[in-house]
């Protein structure tokens, strides 16, 4: 080696990273008390972003600076501001300080946790704060868990795992050999059990929506006889999706009939509580998950409602076992290591190789709030969305669209005079009118037919003030539509 | 709504996610100054870390001084330093000053990019950021960009295109219903390739594992050949990945002639650059790279070679509207939008339907090195890479086992008087030696059946000095053995 070759390029500078990084967590220590500053959502045209900055890298090193500087000046205001209180659509989510602060941690490290060598520590905490969370949320201790990305991934690898264990050998013989595939979920379940689907090679054509009832929960009596009908048609029923807090209405499928139903017919039950699963953690909301406990797999984000910075998902099952087998592959000497059965190398039990190491963020969630304080802050979002269904079922010129289970609210305005066939066209320029005024962001969906606004609650810092204010906005906004 | 409820947790105040930020930063930057005062490999046994950490979450809330004091005590010797100049085992990384803080960015902000509504400046950002690569890499501009978390979900992506494009409805009947599908592949392929495969439905027995050459590049002969018995037995080619800079060897299959029995053949051309893709930014490395430019898809790391920190995977294909067929779900009302085809949703491309805003860390990075400081990076590290394979053909106790073409160096001891049949024990035995004693992480494969250890240079303050004292520890390590 010749000693004289030194480094032409070296990394930032400790001094350096100091100044930025000090510089930048001052902003973000800013911008988390007083995000409301902003518009929630960017008041930016298309292409605006793009066109602001230059069509190639810069062709010298930049400070910094420059770049925060921009960041300021281009980007931002280009930013929705999911970390916004004012921030109801979709689902609500907070990055808090300690997910942040967790998050930068496992950044810095760049560990990559695909076996237990590479990441002894990765591993190990994933362990441990999956189990935590486990506990919270009263699952029993033989589900083993693991840190997905998200929940589209976790659902793909439940039904990757249920089309294993149907012993078709699909692993090696692909699909093409076998009878064809089913798999059930209400017709409310989240896009991401069609999605997985597809990929999975089961096709469109495989997945049974079966109906909802009068509150969006699946219809066991329809989920029984679509099996059956299935099984006499020479197909092979695989697996069934309970949604625990629909995405459309936040609606609780009943678990525990399907349990049975998936028992009786020998189908892997996949329990989606994306959204919803973190209110297992409160004894008093527990009833709704009566059943789940019987799944196969459960599915809950933490990056939804649980405080932690996108991305996290958390993914438990019972038979980790036929995870492994649908997945693992370790490719003979480059991966092998020695530690074999000891150990858990997380690689085998999905699709991405890959694994940041996620465990560092909830692990600073769970300590900074503690379990009383996570309880605390789920109670108060369930309590806010109830005080505002309340001003809803209280005023005569709205309506509420669906039972309030968790910290979603679906609503839609219906004054008076206003005739049924115009309420679409108000409850859409209504909510497009918010949503352009910055001031608040609001989604929306279909239920029975019919055009809802969605207001989810998620984050920390969303008070009853807002609330008050967005319900003032609804208000005032509808009579101005209605008067146009 | 109740004025009077008061929220009864807060996020973290800004005093103390100021206080605790700075603490952190300050660590960090030290640690990244510094990562080499640690044991490259944690220096821990199974269950360690498990054990020292408590069985449930506190109760109560802790401030986060105690968390972070933990870990150190706890966590910290748990680490397997991939932040660490002397980590040159399977892929060497770095996670960069500005890499990281662009990460803490994209965390604080935690907007999800499902749609272009939801992160306008994240959608924006990550077509400028993918565009400024593409040219770096000579790309043409046909090729569309996206952002995944790893290649073993690009590739994933890939070959669920591939599929859809064949025509055979995949999408909604099903894998069942079509021919059985092959995908090729060389044996030095990864083994991302036979997972996507599995996972798609296509089956171990539909991935063609192709022959290599004496400098392990695929055979386009032995690849012709099986197409042609593929297509005589009824079989349905659909896809072929070629890979520039291979797992084991860092060995680069003739895309130029792949590319050609490719399109013969119509089948989809993905090319697996994940690793080496960064070093088509070279003009001197360029012709290596001969051939990619017809390729359907092409993915590389940025987070491997080009200082991002994990998870960061540049996706491309010049056929985006099949990869958009192949995916897209838009769940009807939920997540439509007005602004149509004018922005990109990109949600649309790919599993997951939730994105972090990972375009600021690259941005960062490629801001703050330049173009100019990535060319000098990389070819530092090619450099040292020649010169420590120098180091092995010079001395006639060792053996180097494959070509240089990036910053991967293969080799063994082969010391005079041992028999051949003692190597594989004698080079194993010095790999777990040298990463048992901290002072230095290599990995290892097979060539030509013959155990190889395999060093990759790929973090920035990787110094000469470091290889000569690797040197050292590898040839003091065979003495050892062999006079033991």
């Amino acid at each position: 080696m010749n000693p004289e070759m030194k480094p032409p390029v070296t990394d930032m500078p400790a001094e350096e990273f100091r100044r930025h990084g000090h510089r930048l967590v001052d902003w973000i220590a800013d911008y988390l008390q007083h995000s409301e500053r902003y518009p929630v959502v960017a008041q930016v045209k298309p292409g605006d972003i793009r066109k602001a900055l230059p069509r190639q890298a810069p062709e010298q090193p930049e400070d910094l600076t420059v770049a925060l500087d921009d960041f300021e000046r281009v980007i931002l205001p280009g930013v929705t501001h999911w970390n916004h209180p004012r921030f109801l659509a979709y689902f609500a989510i907070t990055g808090s300080g300690p997910g942040i602060l967790g998050d930068l941690l496992g950044g810095a490290l760049n560990v990559n946790a695909m076996v237990w060598k590479t990441g002894p520590a990765a591993t190990e905490l994933e362990e441990v704060v999956v189990g935590w969370l486990r506990q919270m949320l009263g699952l029993p201790e033989e589900f083993f868990g693991i840190i997905m990305d998200t929940a589209s991934v976790s659902t793909l690898c439940a039904l990757h795992a249920a089309r294993e264990r149907l012993g078709l050998s699909v692993r090696e013989k692909g699909m093409g050999a076998g009878p064809r595939i089913c798999v059930y979920c209400s017709d409310q379940a989240h896009s991401s059990v069609e999605k997985a689907c597809i990929t999975l090679g089961i096709g469109q054509e495989g997945v049974r929506a079966i109906a909802h009832d009068a509150e969006y929960r699946m219809d066991p009596t329809a989920l029984e006889a679509a099996i059956q009908d299935d099984v006499r048609n020479g197909l092979r029923p695989c697996a069934v999706v309970a949604t625990l807090g629909t995405t459309s209405s936040g609606s609780v499928d009943p678990v525990k009939e399907i349990a049975e139903i998936a028992a009786r017919h020998a189908l892997w039950l996949h329990v989606d509580a994306a959204y919803a699963g973190p209110a297992a953690i409160l004894p008093e909301k527990r009833a709704l998950f009566s059943g789940w406990e019987r799944a196969d797999s459960v599915v809950l984000n933490p990056h939804k409602w649980l405080f932690t910075p996108f991305d996290f998902s958390a993914f438990y099952t019972r038979d980790p076992q036929t995870l492994r087998a649908a997945f693992s592959l370790v490719p003979p000497v480059y991966l092998t290591t020695k530690e074999g059965d000891q150990v858990h190398n997380y690689m085998e039990y999905g699709i991405q190789l890959g694994r940041r190491f996620r465990a560092l963020k909830l692990w600073f969630v769970l300590r900074y709030f503690g379990q009383e304080g996570v309880r605390q802050a789920l109670r108060y979002h369930i309590e806010l969305a109830q005080q505002f269904a309340a001003l809803v079922d209280a005023d005569p010129d709205w309506e509420r669209m669906a039972p309030v289970h968790f910290s979603l609210v679906c609503f839609r305005a219906r004054p008076r005079g206003v005739p049924e066939d115009r309420l679409d066209d108000l409850n859409a320029a209504l909510l497009e009118d918010i949503n352009a005024s910055g001031q608040a962001f609001l989604s929306q969906t279909k239920l029975r037919g019919n055009l809802t606004i969605r207001l989810a609650i998620g984050h920390l810092r969303t008070s009853s003030q807002d609330l008050t204010a967005v319900w003032e906005l609804l208000r005032e906004g509808a009579a101005r539509i209605v008067a146009r």
